[in-house]
């Protein structure tokens, strides 16, 4: 009973979360300007009966009385239990004054940052950085001990993960990016990136981008593609997963890859058990994985030459005249342009890394006071000119670019390193047990992936961490080994052979 | 304090019902196919939530000891009292079993009627319809005692009316229409109601219309057009109303006027009192005010020949060619086409009277028991032949046409036909202290109008009941005489002087 009882309290938070997720939504994408006042109302409501179902003593009595479900650790639910048990406990040890204390000083973060990064003044944001800081610091205190003060933070997103596991897998894919960066950037072909900035009417790519968000398995019975000034993918319910980019005339590659990503997304939360919507047996795994399942349909297919062998043509045929005098080779290599810049959203899938490592490794360091928040700024600069060879004229394109810091978002960075770490490797491991994916992909088959990827990756939900995820599926724990060997093929379209 | 209660306690219910109203009108509108029954799930969940507070017996408690308060009765505090009161002591005489047999009832009436409407077979649909009037005989009874039984179930949509003050209304409204309407199919001269028929491209028609409703004084900062298969209107939240339609392109006037009539609603909704949102200061009067602002801008407004001085060389325009051989007297002949016809909303706008008419008479012989349910079909077809002088050929298109019965609505139907009486009651009083309404028209300039109702109207909220507030505003009580010179104004157009 007490199990019963503890799951159907979760199935309905899961329903008030899913209806708060809606709203969330349509404010993003169609709410009329006017109505934002009463629909924070709303929100605020609803998230105050979230809280209370969520911080419900009674939660503790039925883990306890639940006690351990015997049998495989990997079925729903002994994966609902451990993960209730494991998210409640950890929720327990956080004091909630110290939780009130970190939400006040994360508001008005945001604000300071803001401020900051309009008038290129780090110094305005750095007194609201400190108290972040040391809030997190208190924080890691309360939760630990930890071997490292970073660990319970970056536990929040990559459950499991510790500054020892995920570093040295990090650094090394830092210490071997970084000389190919180098070596494209100084030797590479640059190719014909002006073909990506012509005129694409805007209708055109979404129906385009639609086309092949559908094609990749993305299933628009159960979801919807709309626009957004912030491109986002929200598993609003059960079967109702809607994903969103933003068209710029001018840019073809902005919002294309902006779809596969946010496809990519969708398709693990449509993968996931519907019937356990919301309960950690139909419930993401981590962030790390989330972001591998989007990183692998952008990167590691829609960037394939035999992607486009598939889509060129139809490409060609839904931008009359635009693409006549590009051959595939030209665009195939322009789609996947490398070049070091200072803003992480803008860059290319190489050197997004290295904006990711570096950001791991100061984060690291304010958290152990081995930097400080008025360093920062200059270790961030020497950083940067370290891993990427360029230097920011100023803290607005450097250090103050990210929200993330401000929002006391600490421990999030490295999630979407280790999803491009976990997609290599996943996608190596398809390619084995499925046979010649570039085959299937020029013949317009992307469903053996998919598929692949929901058997394996998706309908597991929660029943075993990421590390153990990778590990079952792959044979191999995280490393950044078939991350690098595609780095290399992509270098390798720029004429760079390396090792 | 009571009060103050008493009206946090509304507030959370009108959050929570306008959560509801956002998750209704996404369901309609946007909400991918396959999440329909965690939708339901939601829906429910959340109706659950409503009911719990909305019959909270701590209500009674706050309105007893808020008692009495003095003033002005129409202030806003007098009118939230009185109403809440109202509706509270109503629903208090309303026994929850009988209510429980009314929902289950009303379920299967719909099933029923639907299928027996596809099959033409009304027997099978007669069982059902009888279990529902004997329910809502057995209803109003214990909502009585009242002069006729019909009176507490018109009393849920137009408060405070009974058979005794709208009958007399509505039957001298059929008296003088239906030699009126025969005239005009006998006599009158028929527009060339073809230009209508023509090709109307979607996405210019969604422009036009959209452009118009902003004419009219429809907010887009503060709400949406969209389409859905059943247009409407939803007051989703303050500040956020949201319209539909539906366009065929080979129909110009269904998608234009169904999106004036909707922008009437909105207007209404928009220009009630958004910080009394959901309480009765800041709630629409009754369904026959809601459909009196509908109609004014749909037909009063919309169908008048200087509305269309201003739109037609912009509707020309926005379809090139279509109408070159279409004068304006001929295009305003057109939208104002009168025949009798079979079905209620297909009907033009003098005709739907009478088929409201007929309706409210046969649901008050049910109710009385005047008139069995197995001798419907034949009253429907009798009143039919003498009402509109046509015999529906099949039940499908007779008495089997509309949703209300088997959904269990009784004493809705007249709603429709009290606000165009009350529509051009209100017109005329508009005119009077406006002044000269076609040449603003003419001019473009709707927002004199649109702000007198909103003074007038909508402001008010439930300051005071339908027929108060038309005594108050017009210095006439509801009476068919200024619909019936509309009418006549509308037979001069087809060559039918009457009186």
């Amino acid at each position: 009973m007490s199990y019963e009882r503890l799951i159907a309290h979760h199935r309905e938070l899961a329903l008030l979360s899913s209806v708060a997720a809606l709203l969330e939504w349509d404010e993003r994408t169609l709410m009329p300007p006017a109505a934002g006042p009463y629909r924070a109302e709303q929100l605020t409501a609803l998230a105050g009966m979230i809280h209370r179902r969520r911080t419900d003593p009674a939660i503790g009595e039925w883990l306890d009385a639940a006690g351990d479900v015997g049998g495989d650790p990997a079925s729903p639910e002994a994966t609902n239990v451990r993960e209730l048990r494991r998210a409640f406990d950890k929720e327990s040890r956080r004091p909630a004054e110290l939780v009130e204390r970190i939400t006040r000083a994360t508001v008005i973060g945001q604000q300071r940052w803001q401020a900051a990064r309009a008038a290129n003044d780090f110094a305005s944001f750095a007194p609201s950085l400190e108290t972040i800081v040391a809030l997190r610091r208190e924080e890691s205190a309360a939760l630990g001990p930890t071997e490292h003060p970073y660990d319970p933070l970056l536990d929040d997103y990559e459950p499991g993960e510790t500054a020892a596991t995920v570093g040295p897998v990090l650094r090394e894919l830092r210490d071997e990016l970084v000389p190919i960066v180098r070596a494209i950037a100084d030797d590479g072909r640059p190719p014909r990136r002006d073909v990506l900035e012509r005129r694409y009417a805007p209708d055109a790519q979404a129906a385009f981008a639609r086309d092949a968000a559908a094609a990749i398995g993305f299933d628009f019975d159960a979801g919807r593609l709309d626009t957004s000034a912030h491109p986002f993918c929200s598993g609003v319910a059960p079967r109702d997963c809607r994903i969103t980019t933003r068209y710029l005339e001018r840019f073809f590659s902005g919002a294309f890859f902006g779809v596969l990503h946010e496809a990519g997304h969708g398709i693990y939360e449509q993968g996931l058990d519907p019937d356990a919507f919301g309960l950690p047996a139909g419930s993401a795994v981590s962030l790390g994985i989330h972001e591998s399942q989007s990183r692998l349909w952008e990167n590691l297919v829609g960037r394939r030459r035999s992607f486009w062998e598939h889509f060129y043509p139809t490409l060609r045929a839904a931008f009359p005249g635009t693409l006549d005098d590009v051959t595939l080779d030209e665009f195939h290599a322009a789609i996947n342009d490398v070049r070091p810049s200072l803003i992480r959203v803008e860059a290319d899938e190489l050197t997004y890394n290295l904006h990711i490592l570096l950001r791991f490794e100061l984060e690291c360091a304010l958290m152990t006071g081995d930097l400080s928040v008025g360093d920062l700024p200059g270790a961030w600069n020497d950083a940067m000119a370290r891993d990427l060879g360029i230097t920011p004229p100023d803290d607005t394109n450097g250090v103050l670019q990210d929200i993330h810091w401000g929002a006391g978002l600490v421990g999030y960075f490295p999630t979407y390193a280790l999803g491009n770490v976990f997609a290599s490797q996943l996608f190596e491991r398809a390619a084995v047990e499925l046979g010649d994916l570039d085959a299937q992909f020029a013949a317009g088959e992307f469903t053996p992936l998919r598929d692949w990827l929901r058997v394996h990756v998706h309908r597991p939900g929660q029943a075993r961490p990421a590390r153990a995820l990778i590990e079952h599926v792959t044979g191999t724990p995280p490393a950044p080994d078939a991350l690098l060997r595609h780095v290399r093929d992509v270098a390798a379209l720029h004429g760079i052979e390396s090792r």
